[in-house]
This record gives structure tokens, C-alpha cells and sequence, in this order.
């Protein structure tokens, strides 16, 4: 397993129920593709939003995205962290 | 207080000796602004770092960051998270 950080853009406005609602999404079928999100961090004003999690690949990360009816934008891995 | 996620573009090849001292930079002077960086998570592919902090402003972690020799590109609050 490895740790990545996903990025959507162009969530302006998002509210704290709706990435409840989006993260809960993600939640409900990670298992399928053995993902784990851990974090969503969220900036209405611009719109970017932020994902951790650990996942087998970047590939498996998006797909959960994808079927939860948000793609993310970017995913990187992130093997550096403090 | 608030939280804001910092990212830091260009920084392909970073190694984890590396995110330490830049974190460690930040942590010496931080509470002079009343910053607190949580964690940094980088991706030496791509050379895309995060960080999350706890401050005061974004100009507050900008400070700090530009006094430790690492200005970061990008500052968004993030005052939504799961």
C-alpha cells in the first residue's frame, strides 16, 4: 500500500454536507478497489479540494472517485511525509 | 485560528532527509507567527509538497516558509474537512 494525494479543482462553493456527502460516497465502496481515504480538506473560496488516502495505486484511487461521481484531478503519491 | 493546506511546486527529487530539514526550518521560527505545521506529504515524482497548518493568515505560513528558504506557491485556508 502506498499514501497519495488527490486534488480536485473547480469545487467552489462546496459546503461542509456536501463533502460529508462526497467523502461518505468514497467511503461506501473503497473497499472494492482496497482503498482507504483517510482525509478530505476543502476550500470553498477556490475550490480545491484535497484527498489522503492509502491505496494500492493511483489507478485504484480514481476509480473510486470516478464511480463515486467525482474524479479527481491530480493524484500523486506521496512515499514522503512528516 | 484556521487550517490551511500549502503546496509547494518544483521540488522533483525531494528526499525525505530533505522534507525533514525543510520541516524542521519551519518549526524552529513557526510560533513567532503563531503558525503550527501539522504535516508535509511530497511527491518526488512530480515535485508537488503539501503542507497543513494551523494559523493565524496565509500570510502567516507564508512568512514563515519564505524565512525558512522555501516560499510556498500556492496557500489555501481550508476551513472544511472530514
Amino acid at each position: 500500500m502506498a499514501q497519495f494525494m488527490d486534488v480536485h479543482h473547480g469545487m467552489k462553493g462546496i459546503t461542509a454536507d456536501q463533502l460529508m456527502e462526497a467523502h461518505k460516497a468514497d467511503l461506501a465502496i473503497q473497499s472494492e478497489e482496497k482503498v482507504t481515504f483517510q482525509r478530505a480538506w476543502a476550500d470553498p473560496a477556490s475550490g480545491e479540494v484535497y484527498c489522503l488516502s492509502e491505496a494500492p495505486s493511483a489507478a485504484a484511487v480514481q476509480k473510486i472517485h470516478e464511480r463515486a461521481g467525482h474524479p479527481a484531478d491530480e493524484i500523486h503519491p506521496v512515499p514522503l511525509s512528516v
